[in-house]
């Protein structure tokens, strides 16, 4: 803060990036001795968010989420970002805020709304957690009432099921093995092994554990704050999208979308709501 | 494609992500098994441009990059991503969004026209590029040039000067060894330091080359699309705003900010243009 | 639709714009020929939503809520337009989204939740509403019972209060005003009207009807759909960001803006969540 | 401005919204008791920009352009509105920007690309503009000159031509009529008529004069500023998104567009650029 501020000006408090003529400060640490060249892009994300710089451990576990969530092909998002840069090349980040702009609760929220919902489970199930991380009959309790209570609410337990992957999400599997070696698998992930362990008992089909919902199990369990867990998703995304737009501009596909749907366009008279 | 689409049409390639029941390849890898916890994030933002999995200096370089973009404290685009977060904290997605659509010409946009610039300034001098890269006084010859053509112009020489390093950007030193250490100090950087050396001959003072240009340099000396650099920008800077929000979820700035505005506010008669 | 598209390919209705070679249609009537000239803007805007050409009654009331909403002066959506523009002035279009982006829970969205609230209160007290709409006694029954349904839940009533406007808002009276004289005082407005009657008994003070909610009840009695209710305060409110980003080209104050802030920042120690 | 500010505090200048705990100002008039009900929306949106109110006339022709550009059925920015709204249905500010996003450079720029073409054409030839409006002969030596210049430069002219309008567009016509009975038919566009007549003698082919092009020359003549007329276009897209997105509640198609267009992707081996 300026000396010269007269007294009663708010200030502003913030231990992310400052500097002055001589240095630039980023967490506490010199940017260009300390960070630069040291710190990987992933690691830096985690400790900008959690303000603690991450173990290797942690890094490799985050970057394997942000790597499961980059890039899904040809989603109403990457069309969006695909779209919006034939009409406006000027603008790339305009196509890419547009993109993003689809993280909502449908796509791309299934991540927050699995490490929330979970993390409510664990809550409501402090007392009774098993003592033994390893006692999967104990983690199986609280994994049974959530599912129960989902059924009797007619609600869905977020990160099971997947349109495509009905059998198994091959996402899963892997990130669970991946905490596991990194010795990182909390009890999110415990909790999301035992719904995938007991629900069919109770909705009478099994259904796969999504890799969405595996992210944000892991993602709770690294410690990252519930209300942003839709944001690491969309760092993900926005890496994926650059890629989609790379390509757009070697091999374009956007205008031909956009012709096909106005050529397959019909008019029909006006109705009302 | 599907079998039972009709002829005729439109069908749309990619190399990005592709997924069947079973699987998800991205890349042409299968995600689960060989990209995730084998790739890191930044490895894979820039494979996911390139096409080509980057060499291990390579992402060093990248994501030192990265690092140096992903926050600068209190710019515009964070306070607008906090203001937007503060009206509607229901969608993080709006305020990554908000923060993002500030990456245009003006605070974010040097990266990537200093990255256009250097590469425009090799190709028009191509003949007369210095055959030894160490050879100083050869890459001298073209930055002359370029920087006499600027002053004669009177265009800016995209990436010298900075409001507050004025003296020295400490990244740039910084990024130039990183470079040097990896043996990836190409043509773009070297053509950099080379205006750096004779620009005060031309323009009478002595002027710093800036983060944000040798962030571009050094881009650009990758391989990276001249026209896609912004995105790299960008991509560091959804971590530096996931970062900024996190922050404003723990100590609220936003808030103060716009009551001070509305606060210091007045009234003044209408004006025409 | 193109006669030439193979069977089997998707087609998309639409009675909205459609052209060919001679003619462009919207609504099903010729844009050039019947609209143009003939419709005024904020009439079209009601006709793409709802599919029914309004009333010119039902176009002023509508235009006085648009009015209403269009510029508050200062509001975080205001600055963050003008923060964006001072970063992008490229992109007037990434500008206008930044600001539409925070038109979300809190700042804009009264005006859904206040439309949408006084909805679900009609629908449940369906059997017991009025018969004669001007029998005040008979709206306060349903307004008194959703207040104290509200205060046993501890949840606000959208439209109630204000932080600026502590005794009366003054648009709130107007658009009754007008909504009368056009004969267009409906439930919505009827019911809110009632509980701005009865909430102080409830509550144990007076608060005054917002001109948000007010505008809220007005666009339900139009008959205007209740998900879509927010985007009427963003169509008002795109106008009132225009005026903003012109004003900002004429006397710039985002740069005042910035810096205040980037001056007034302190440095304090990283901490965890 | 709060009295109780310190001094040396910024402070910022409006003629836009401001407010008390009585009253609410715009434009230095009482919103509830002077605009609401007395100002239309287009007339209030026309105010904010030029800070002048502007005649019946002005806003008859200014609606008339929101009116042609308000909605072109299933253009990309429409088609990345609905699909982001089907990806984020919580969010309709972020579907209403990310179709903003779009109007950039390409679909929606021509408008202001126009009017500030004409703009600079009649700089140039201020000294030789005819004296009497109608003095057709007159007004196409400009316009013969600006055709020529476009010619050797192997630039287009912006407003001549459309993909589907081959012959005339109909818009273009319509609104010249409007402007005449108005008496509001400035030097834009006669400028703009001159160069539809004088064109073919130099290109070869005649081409129309588009309803963007036209569009933008109304616009300039209603003494619109010249950065901001692509404003005016996204002020009339906000309405037609609405309907795009009031359409996709009632007779969704967004989904049917990402599967056809995920259905019929294919995947192809990664290549460099």
């Amino acid at each position: 803060m300026d000396d010269s501020s007269p007294p009663g000006t708010p200030s502003y408090p913030t231990s992310l990036g400052t500097s002055d003529a001589e240095t630039i400060s980023l967490l506490g640490h010199d940017l260009a001795t300390e960070l630069m060249g040291n710190v990987g892009f992933g690691e830096l994300a985690m400790w900008l968010v959690t303000q603690q710089r991450p173990t290797p451990g942690q890094v490799r576990l985050f970057e394997a989420v942000l790597v499961a969530l980059a890039d899904h092909g040809f989603t109403p998002t990457a069309i969006a970002a695909r779209l919006t840069y034939l009409s406006a090349p000027d603008s790339l980040q305009g196509a890419l805020a547009a993109g993003l702009l689809g993280g909502g609760s449908r796509f791309l929220g299934v991540t927050e709304d699995c490490g929330r919902y979970l993390a409510r489970v664990l809550e409501e199930h402090r007392a009774d957690l098993p003592e033994d991380p390893d006692d999967e009959a104990g983690w199986d309790v609280p994994a049974l009432a959530a599912v129960r209570q989902a059924r009797k609410s007619r609600s869905i337990v977020p990160g099971l099921g997947h349109p495509v992957h009905k059998e198994r999400d091959p996402r899963t599997a892997r990130l669970m093995d991946i905490a596991a070696e990194e010795d990182l698998k909390g009890p999110h992930l415990r909790l999301f092994e035992a719904i995938g362990r007991v629900h069919p008992a109770v909705l009478g089909r099994r259904l796969p554990l999504n890799g969405a919902g595996v992210c944000g199990a892991a993602l709770a369990d690294l410690g990252l704050p519930g209300e942003l867990l839709r944001g690491f998703a969309l760092l993900a995304r926005t890496a994926g999208l650059l890629g989609q737009l790379a390509e757009e501009t070697r091999r374009p596909v956007a205008s031909d979308i956009y012709l096909s749907v106005d050529r397959n366009a019909f008019s029909v008279p006006p109705e009302t709501a």
